[in-house]
């Protein structure tokens, strides 16, 4: 088990052996990229600065025939946050760099000139992409592939992330898209001249200790995924957006409404689908296969096909921009994947600049032809590119809402929806209040991933299933803490193994896993020591942020989410009381009351 | 009616008639200060540049013969908050300075040596004040006296407003010391190298309309203001220690504590009464007499007599220090009053620099022989006289919690409880929740005479009284902003009219007050205009701070007050849900749900 180091300013080159109890504490992927970050104290370099390292990290389980087993991390200091950043993105890229002989790759450095680092039969060597920077991310993977071979795949930024937009994504296997999208890590791989990391997979993928008992317990867990995330297989998370919009839950004109039931149906992906549908797609390993391409329909593009929106990217291009026309949504997907740019942080900053130009707040001279009104679909996609090559308002656009806020006088601040400097993520903290937590106390920001709580509040993965308690009163206080401490501790266990979160979707529990983990491994894991690694890696990335500044006072929500009641539709009337909750959570955390880890909690997980 | 302008660099002086009208809409003091700050535009003006203004307004009523009718407010650009500022103050230098021949007096500009203003027999000077620069304002006033005759009364600063410390207060009356305490006016005085304001009183108070009238009026309220007041008659404001700690109101080691009955015993009012009591003392027309002079038992002024510390000092120098020895109090309490510090910002920045020595957050070199631990009552004198000087650890002090909690890390903002950079006031959001609403929207930031709800909740003035219901709930939301605004409508009268707040103790309502002004005025003036008044001053004053990049964003309360719960006594338990409350709020205010008034809000009460 081993890392490759590479210095991109010196072309220094050096391989570490992890010991494996480093593994069995952290596990991999995030977790153990975060304990690295933190034993090298990387969090006092400057994001984009030459020191500024990538870790690039694959799941423990990554690449072995278990459900969903495909995905990889890529970590380091957010140059859009300042805090802890990780990005975890599937698709085929991992399971592949699972086969070139390294469990993690540490980045530093700046190459004099565009490169790409190419691995294959267990070598790599550093190549010159200037042929490649400008390129789209999707042609960025037509052109390696034809180098080097179909068997090839593809982690690339696109024009953002060269341009070091502070949303910018690392996009994989071109249009199939799959994105490490948040934070900002594409601006972090472009700062360094590296435009893409190249693997054609070999069969080199280290052997595992229980070969049969690994296929034994995926025949337990596989009927049950596949009947409780049949939506997902069916018209993947888009799917969703008419039920979420009825539960209140769907974020409506930069989070100011609070009903758009007829826009939902005109952007769900079932309307998608009917319309625009071309075929399914999975990530390695997946059963669920919640990926659809679809045709793009509108814009420079059209005609092509192309990767379709998920739920988060129609709730920001749909919903949160007043846009019924679907054909723009999956036109403005399609022109983020392409771009680089995470289409969350994009729609984000794009409603915010709506709801500018609503209150005349943008200088006519940053507008030029632009006008965008709510609903705009072409402002939209003359945005994106603005943003992505940082011209016009998109200069400030690019730099996200929190940042791009200080730009337009002090209201403007009131429209940027984001905490800890992330923008939020779409599932609205007033209709299921344990995600105001999960927000609040996200080690990357507004995170809906780091807990993923609203699946426990509305029912798609009980809580029982974590050994709590089933009901919980959506606007209410009690028993949330709770539910958000577990929810993080086991959520942040998949990004350290591997594992997409959607299988809670398919009620795969903490047995379940550790089975896996004990068959890949040979260690007699049980669902206990994962936990408890879980908590360990959660409170590790804490100690980060806490040694970058973050407490109490940075564990909050805007006061969009605070005070902002959405008046109609479900959620109407709910506001979550996130000082109770927070004061509830860090007690059960073992953290002061200024949200700080006490010593006994960090000796009880062995951090120090 | 006019007021008078002096320009101090220049010496130019300017008398300007001000309309009947006027005065009807915003009635005096601080309203018609806000008035004249708005329509000239002083708000683009930085606080201690020579441009700003002080702006000092004796209010409508005061120096007539009607039940506490003393009162001046010092308004302008606070150089603490960078927001609206105001300081109402009473003693018996407002009354005199009404005999001056103006509502109100402009200064701007600043001398090129100290000075002072004198005022007698309708004639005013500016005099040289080099001989009186450095004297703390016991001294200024005795040696202004000598020269000018014992009816002269003095607005002065200290050493504090000499040296520009951010927290200063001009300071009334000498040792029976009032103060305009809030929002470091001392150093707006300071700035202008304005030592003093004196006045000789004359006989010349502007003639009333209805002599008899008033006095029938008065007769009405004065018994049941004696019953009423009775216990602020016999012990002042102090006399409320213990029960305001058993209540669970009292803000206990930089409101980290819960409860603290042993201490609260013995630094009550009662307490020192009975040890260091030596006479009463009144403010102009006061039938309370609040006042108390007592011996100060230790320190440099040990054997002086002063006025004794009111109720905020102590739960500032007391619980919020956990100094349970009164001698320090009183010293304490003396100590600012000469140097002319506010005592409540004081002492929450001494709490604060308590709380950071705990955490060994304050280099050793700031701290010298200094050792600020908790209930270190030498420290406190020590601290306050730094402070005053803006040495060693003082110069960090003398800027207020907010700014002060930069220069030691970011754990130290978690310890900085302000809100809008004002320090929050000792009465506990936590106990009483609809403080809540008052301090997030104090005009002046986190002020507890903006609305003093906790003497409705507590029942000391029932909300019947001003016809809103009795019962509230003191931990729950549930009709707390209409609370909140009915008050804050009427107590920000006060300060326009000239009049003490604890008039509510005595119970004197709307209707009473109403009286007064008819009386004195001759209009036909009733409690619905005079509240109307007050809801258009108020919004006035929000609309300063709008254009001050004002807006929801800035209505909140530090962490510490909505996180962090009390654990002991009878708040435990209780966080305020302050979202649900501001919402509600500014929909009764008729303000945007970002905290903008309306258009028809504005034009409602003829504010455009």
């Amino acid at each position: 088990m081993k890392i490759l180091e590479i210095d991109l300013t010196t072309g220094k080159q050096k391989e570490t052996t992890i010991p494996e109890e480093e593994f069995r504490n952290y596990l991999g992927g995030s977790g153990l990229a975060a304990r690295i970050f933190k034993q090298r104290d990387y969090g006092k370099v400057s994001p984009l600065s030459e020191e500024a390292p990538l870790l690039i990290f694959t799941g423990l389980l990554t690449g072995y025939n278990i459900p969903t087993a495909c995905k990889a991390s890529f970590c380091g200091k957010s140059p859009a946050t300042g805090i802890w950043a990780e990005a975890t993105v599937g698709g085929y890229w991992p399971a592949a760099f699972k086969t070139s002989g390294y469990d993690g790759l540490i980045i530093t450095g700046k190459a004099e000139q565009p490169v790409y680092i190419y691995f294959s039969n267990g070598k790599f060597a550093i190549k010159d992409a200037t042929g490649l920077w400008g390129e789209d991310s999707y042609s960025t993977l037509e052109k390696l592939q034809s180098e080097h071979g179909e068997k090839t795949k593809v982690a690339a930024i696109g024009p953002a992330g060269e341009n070091e937009v502070l949303i910018s994504a690392i996009m994989i296997d071109g249009l199939d898209a799959r994105a490490a999208g948040r934070c900002g890590m594409g601006a972090l791989m472009g700062s360094k001249n590296l435009k893409a990391i190249a693997v054609t997979k070999s069969d080199n993928l280290p052997p595992l200790y229980d070969k049969e008992g690994l296929a034994e317990a995926r025949k337990k867990v596989l009927p049950t995924i596949r009947e409780k995330a049949k939506g997902l297989s069916d018209f993947g998370t888009a799917g969703g957006v008419p039920v979420v919009e009825k539960l209140g839950d769907l974020p409506i004109r930069n989070w100011t409404g609070g009903s758009w039931p007829e826009g939902a149906s005109l952007v769900s992906g079932q309307a998608m689908a009917e319309k625009f549908f071309e075929k399914h797609y999975a990530c390695y390993a997946c059963p669920i296969r919640c990926g659809k391409e679809m045709k793009v329909p509108i814009g420079p593009y059209s005609g092509t096909v192309s990767h379709g929106p998920e739920y988060e990217t129609i709730a920001g291009f749909g919903a949160m921009c007043l846009n019924e026309d679907p054909a723009y949504i999956i036109a403005a997907n399609d022109l983020c994947n392409r771009m680089g740019i995470d289409t969350m942080s994009g729609s984000s900053v794009i409603a915010f600049a709506m709801e500018l130009y609503e209150h005349d707040l943008i200088p006519e001279g940053l507008l030029g032809d632009i006008k965008p009104e709510w609903g705009n679909g072409e402002a939209i996609l003359t945005l994106i590119r603005q943003i992505a090559y940082r011209g016009g308002l998109g200069e400030y656009l690019a730099r996200g809402v929190k940042r791009a806020a200080k730009e337009f006088g002090p209201l403007a601040e009131e429209f940027a929806v984001e905490s800890k400097g992330l923008e939020v993520a779409y599932h609205d903290p007033r209709a299921f209040t344990s995600m105001a937590i999960i927000y609040a106390t996200g080690n990357r920001g507004a995170c809906h991933l780091e807990g993923l709580t609203y699946f426990n509040e509305n029912r798609a993965f009980p809580a029982s299933l974590v050994g709590l308690k089933d009901d919980y009163e959506p606007h209410g206080t009690d028993d949330k803490a709770l539910l958000a401490k577990t929810m993080q501790d086991f959520m942040v266990l998949f990004n350290a193994l591997g594992l997409c979160k959607f299988l809670i979707r398919g009620h795969v529990v903490p047995a379940n896993i550790a089975e896996w983990v004990s068959a890949v491994t040979g260690w007699d894991f049980n669902e206990k020591e994962m936990l408890t690694a879980g908590e360990r890696i959660f409170n590790l990335k804490r100690t980060i942020n806490v040694g970058l500044g973050v407490s109490r006072k940075d564990d909050t929500l805007p006061p969009r989410l605070l005070v902002h009641d959405r008046q109609e539709g479900a959620a109407a009337g709910s506001l979550p009381h996130l000082g109770k909750m927070l004061f509830e959570y860090y007690k059960l955390r073992g953290w002061s009351t200024e949200g700080i880890p006490l010593p006994e909690t960090l000796e009880r997980l062995g951090l120090d």
